[in-house]
């Protein structure tokens, strides 16, 4: 093909889960960036193999995941359940192939990298399994601005509640969200104990409990002692993110009605002093950061406004009351782009670029 | 009347505002609750004069605000914006009449004791004004809780955020949520930046931005350095309640589409080692608290199952994994009920009783 001319030479790049939620984002992503691939190969489960899918302005047929489907591929990004990764991430590693994995199966291993481009690049190199793991979309909504304020301030503590957005649940979230908008619009729901419950029945798709005219306390699967695994991810991701092993993090989960876009408040409490002036000027000139901060002129950020775009978006900054090391912040960020999709795809490029 | 016969020599009552939203919800809690009153006098702006509600099962018509709309009364109920109580609690209190405001006009007065009956009864006596406060809902929604919890450990730190309901900004709240779900229901909006906003135009009602598919970092009016009058409410009140006047307290208020029922999630540090048995025999057994905490049979309260209902309710009682001192709450109470007209009408209670 003609398009494949200039691209003689370069890294090959497979998308495995190219039909996901998250790999649509992903397509959409690489049509975006500087065109630094060779081919682009797109893997999918057998079911999705042979459809069809636009990504640089090109159609690609998918291809059903299997060995061969590695062959010739330098990197490949995937975004499939923790279960598939576990299976094929090493597959495709035997192969020589730099996996970049989404999934929650690698995060955690000390062989394995977990990386955020503007917070820890050189992390990438670390690869000992030939695997590089990207955050959870929550940690991932955060990180960028709390990593550019712990490299001056020096993170001492974190207390973190988090408004998550229905699309972390993957497509099956989105639908449920607009089913139950749709049974409970034009109606007067939401006035009397249990009345959204039985208006949505067993249609509450991933979630626990209505999300419609509802918040829920709860993300992910239980682990010890009453926490979410969702929220257990938080904690541990943004120790080994920022190579702080002991950082006490506290984190609560809750799933609200959005889209898509999840917002965090934060509680960091510093090494020393902070002041807000300071505070401003590294997110306001921090990579991948926006700070939109100005309550009496109505500027903060909602989700509704910040999906859809690239960074990270921070308001409401403001020192704690009666602690001055300590900042609040109200943060928020596309989940299925830099809280999935764009960090997978600017740690790919990152190993491209280490390949070269 | 027939039902008066029973009533005499029983204090009469008025319910200023009575036609609005936490009014309305006033005249169900006093159908409810055990008959103390004699008559029950409803005053409301000339405006709505003339309209009849029902309250007791009876029929009453509302009576304009005026000097002589206080004649014959022992306690009045405002719950009217501030301007209105300032003018015209002092009026009533002049005339002998104890006041329970549930305005901001008088919470941070020192002369005006600022009551939870299950926290603080015996303050009600210290009405050096003969006006006596309601706490904001926000307060309220976690105060029970925290005050049981308070009395046993000895708290030392809150760190809250806020998950705030729609009719916390009053009837306009609940109809601009209402109209912003019809507008959104059946749409694929949530997805491009802004396309939220842009469907629901100038239909923001009471809050800065669109809240339905969205969360808005914000609640009141500005305050110095960035705050909200919501947020430094919590914050004062917190501290008076519980006698704490330099209670460090961090808090961010978020509106969220819900309808009725505020929640928040609250990191509650305290004097010592606390457990999590311990903690949970606490909320057991507190009274106006519900523990329901049991997220491996899907069990925690969210804002649509606790609607109009009376108690505060708990879930997700977790111990900090990193500090033995500090809990993990996610608590969800009905601003209506228990967050104004309800704690109102307990004041109340208490005052009647102190007058008898």
């Amino acid at each position: 093909m003609a398009g494949d001319a200039g691209r003689t030479g370069r890294p090959a790049l497979a998308v495995v889960g190219a039909t996901g939620a998250v790999g649509a984002v992903m397509l959409q992503i690489l049509s975006q960036r500087a065109d630094i691939w060779g081919e682009i190969r797109l893997i999918a489960s057998p079911r999705s193999a042979g459809r069809r899918l636009a990504v640089r302005g090109e159609e690609v047929e998918v291809v059903a995941l299997t060995e061969e489907a590695f062959d010739g591929i330098d990197v490949a990004l995937f975004d499939v359940p923790d279960e598939v990764a576990e299976r094929w991430a090493p597959v495709a590693a035997a192969k020589g192939v730099v996996v970049v994995d989404n999934s929650g199966a690698f995060r955690m291993d000390p062989d394995v990298p977990l990386v955020v481009p503007e917070v820890n690049p050189h992390a990438v190199r670390m690869r000992r399994r030939g695997i590089v793991a990207n955050p959870s979309c929550t940690t991932l909504s955060m990180i960028v601005a709390l990593g550019s304020l712990h490299a001056e301030f020096g993170l001492r503590e974190l207390v973190v509640s988090a408004y998550l957005a229905a699309s972390g649940a993957g497509r099956a979230g989105v639908t449920t969200l607009r089913q139950q908008l749709s049974l409970v619009a034009g109606t007067e729901l939401g006035t009397s104990p249990g009345d959204v419950r039985r208006a949505v029945g067993d249609r509450t798709g991933p979630f626990p409990e209505p999300v419609v005219l509802n918040v829920v306390p709860w993300a992910g699967t239980p682990r010890e002692d009453g926490w979410s695994s969702e929220e257990m991810k938080v904690r541990g991701e943004t120790r080994k993110i920022l190579g702080l092993p002991e950082l006490p993090v506290a984190v609560t989960c809750v799933r609200v009605p959005v889209v898509t876009a999840h917002a965090l408040t934060v509680h960091a409490r510093f090494e020393g002093e902070v002041t807000v002036d300071k505070a401003r000027e590294i997110l306001a000139t921090a990579p991948g950061v926006v700070l939109f901060d100005n309550p009496e002129a109505g500027e903060f950020p909602t989700p509704a406004d910040v999906v859809g775009t690239d960074p990270t978006w921070v308001g409401r900054v403001r020192r704690a009351l009666d602690d001055p090391t300590a900042l609040e912040l109200f943060v928020c960020g596309d989940n299925l782009r830099k809280g999935s999709a764009l960090n997978t795809a600017q740690i790919a490029e990152l190993v491209a670029a280490d390949l070269a």
